[in-house]
């Protein structure tokens, strides 16, 4: 059986390659996510949710990750447009080989910061 | 040797009942950290930006936990006075049985909010 780990890595290397269809293979379709804004219910509702994020992405680099026979954990730094620095963190429950659940942990307040100096401009 | 793992358990478990005393027993003194507000050197500045958010605290759950031989990964949610739930992530790399790096993160935008609030009615 594939490893949580495995399954989780094949997801992020999808997500930062931005090749969401191929993130959304390892995800069940009831993937419930708890995400920084609230909970999240569905593929489809995670994949509005993540895949945006995913298009303003320059460039990611793991920094920790670990698993178990049940669940994997990340760290992760990324560069996006808006924001040069915004590490993230995630930990995934895995069920039949795909993510059932999962928490993401962020800092909103520089995207927030930006979206305001952006609205200043317009 | 105490593992990683071991050590930040037993600086979280330090931290979370609010004994900072006990908890810079398990960081090195030129301990770096990386915080969403930015780099901080030291154990002392770790100590005033740390030790004023475990004053706030109310509870705390581990929702994961991982290390190998030279590092180890927490997330956990906290129940905190201006915000209800405010999970966070830390990847701390150990040497000689101490903390010597960690980077931790959190999402600051609900603690900014909560500022503003308390800024209004004042």
């Amino acid at each position: 059986m594939t490893k949580p780990l495995d399954v989780v890595l094949a997801y992020h290397q999808a997500w930062t390659t931005q090749d969401f269809d191929r993130a959304m293979t390892y995800l069940a379709a009831d993937l419930v996510c708890h995400a920084p804004a609230g909970r999240l219910e569905g593929a489809e509702a995670f994949r509005a949710f993540m895949e945006p994020f995913s298009r303003i992405l320059i460039s990611s680099r793991i920094i920790g990750a670990f698993g178990d026979e049940t669940a994997a954990m990340l760290i992760y730094d990324t560069s996006t447009h808006p924001v040069a620095d915004a590490p993230g963190a995630e930990f995934h429950t895995v069920r039949d080989g795909k993510i059932a659940e999962l928490r993401i942990i962020f800092d909103r307040l520089p995207f927030e910061q930006a979206r305001a100096v952006h609205s200043d401009r317009q």
